[in-house]
């Protein structure tokens, strides 16, 4: 596998930073969320999102914070076991990361778990300081997708082992345009920006109790539906639907109205966890 | 490990047991079903339980059928990765097991799912037929429960590891009056039945993905609740709170009124497989 220095690391600097308040407390959070309970992690006015629900339960606690800002927003379905957070408090609240765990922990619906928290510097910033995000995604080959796996696998029968898939998986890794790997958000956030990414890793392994494969991405940065649409593409590929060389041109991603064939469902994604310079 | 023949198997004769129609062909069922979705396997006026939903779905493809029956009952929120249940058509029904596996799972919530399907001879019977069952326990002994285990494994934080467990499981292996080890049935059918059970294998080991311990029994028949009873109870061992002295009391089953310390959660109860001679 190759390192994090072999390749041209990528930075995003982003004006829209604000300069922290400097009389208030800063707590990260380890979050685990079973995501077929919730619409995503974003915020929306009609709620249900996680961050709606951990927002009201920070405030439940402490009625000074406003925010909490996640590492990156997860969709609809997608389950995370490693996603980061952080919310600000007022200097006078007295509480220890200790006690905001076991009170959030209190507070949460069995669905989302605090996994750890600690208090942090406010130059700490859980989706600008990441600098690497790894996700896993699992596919069901057997004949029946077993029951307790439900919405947690895409279930792919007779698609082969982990040996057809590392290959194509390999193309994936490195610097590219990954612009076609991508669907534009409704709220156009992304207008503009900058769709080039690093994959460090994209390799495949055999899911022994589940009857398939589990993929494995590492990258500093995903855009958005980037890894279902790398997954899709991949299957498609394993399957004959679409060449190698087809796929290394999307990669290039010189043509504007190119696009990957197909989106994966949220159902087999996981965000493993968010990788920051002081871990 | 113990083997089969070191114990003095023991045969059960059941004089209920009725001659098999001879016009009929049975096809014998590997289920798995997701417990939470259930109010557990036994038929009940209301509906809502496994056997319920699997009698609607044979029905709706087969008039003729009549019971679906099952190895054992699973209680409300037990899981099965091996349930195995059979049932017979008339003779002019000419689909195949294949057929069956596919119309079934067609019609089947994705909460149960025909794993495999086979058409076996009038003399096998999915629950006389049995000679060995095989249960797991899922205990997390981590600080938090991670949201995808909620409701498919007991929370026991800092319980300690299987090397704490194994002394204790082992205590269970072999030919022993449960009697204390088991709950009446509400429906009075188990009432003056015996209640020595022979288990073959009691076993702990390390569960990295949970952070804990999965327990495994394996034994020719269990009780009312026996596997629950046996977990809860090895629970308070390795808390100090029953001694293995107690332990080995309540398995002699001389007292009539003695009886088991705790009942574990249905949470983290899986049936893994039946056994018959034919496998």
């Amino acid at each position: 596998m190759k390192r994090l220095h072999e390749f041209g690391v990528h930075y995003r600097i982003t004006i829209s930073m604000q300069e922290p308040p400097r009389d208030q407390r800063r707590f990260r959070l380890d979050l685990a969320y079973d995501g077929r309970a919730y619409l995503g992690w974003q915020s929306q006015p009609g709620g249900g999102t996680v961050q709606d629900t951990l927002q009201a339960a920070v405030r439940g606690i402490c009625d000074g914070t406003r925010s909490v800002h996640g590492a990156g927003r997860t969709d609809t379905g997608v389950s995370a076991l490693g996603q980061v957070a952080h919310f600000d408090v007022p200097d006078s609240w007295k509480m220890d990361a200790g006690a905001w765990q076991r009170a959030l922990n209190a507070n949460l619906p069995p669905t989302i778990r605090v996994m750890r928290c600690a208090e942090v510097p406010l130059s700490f910033h859980s989706r600008f300081s990441a600098i690497k995000k790894v996700y896993e995604y699992r596919i069901v080959t057997d004949e029946v997708l077993p029951p307790l796996l439900h919405k947690l696998a895409w279930h792919q029968a007779r698609l082969g082992s982990d040996r057809d898939m590392i290959p194509i998986l390999q193309h994936y890794v490195g610097s590219h345009d990954f612009r076609a790997f991508s669907a534009k958000r409704h709220d156009g956030r992304d207008e503009g920006r900058d769709t080039v990414r690093t994959i460090y890793e994209a390799d495949a392994e055999t899911w022994e109790e589940g009857g398939g494969i589990i993929l494995r991405f590492c990258g500093n940065g995903f855009l958005y539906r980037m890894v279902r649409f790398l997954v899709g593409t991949a299957v498609y590929a394993v399957r004959g639907r679409i060449s190698i060389h087809e796929i290394d041109t999307l990669l290039r991603g010189g043509d504007p109205e190119a696009k990957a064939p197909y989106c994966a469902p949220a159902d087999g994604l996981r965000l493993v966890s968010v990788c920051y310079n002081t871990d």
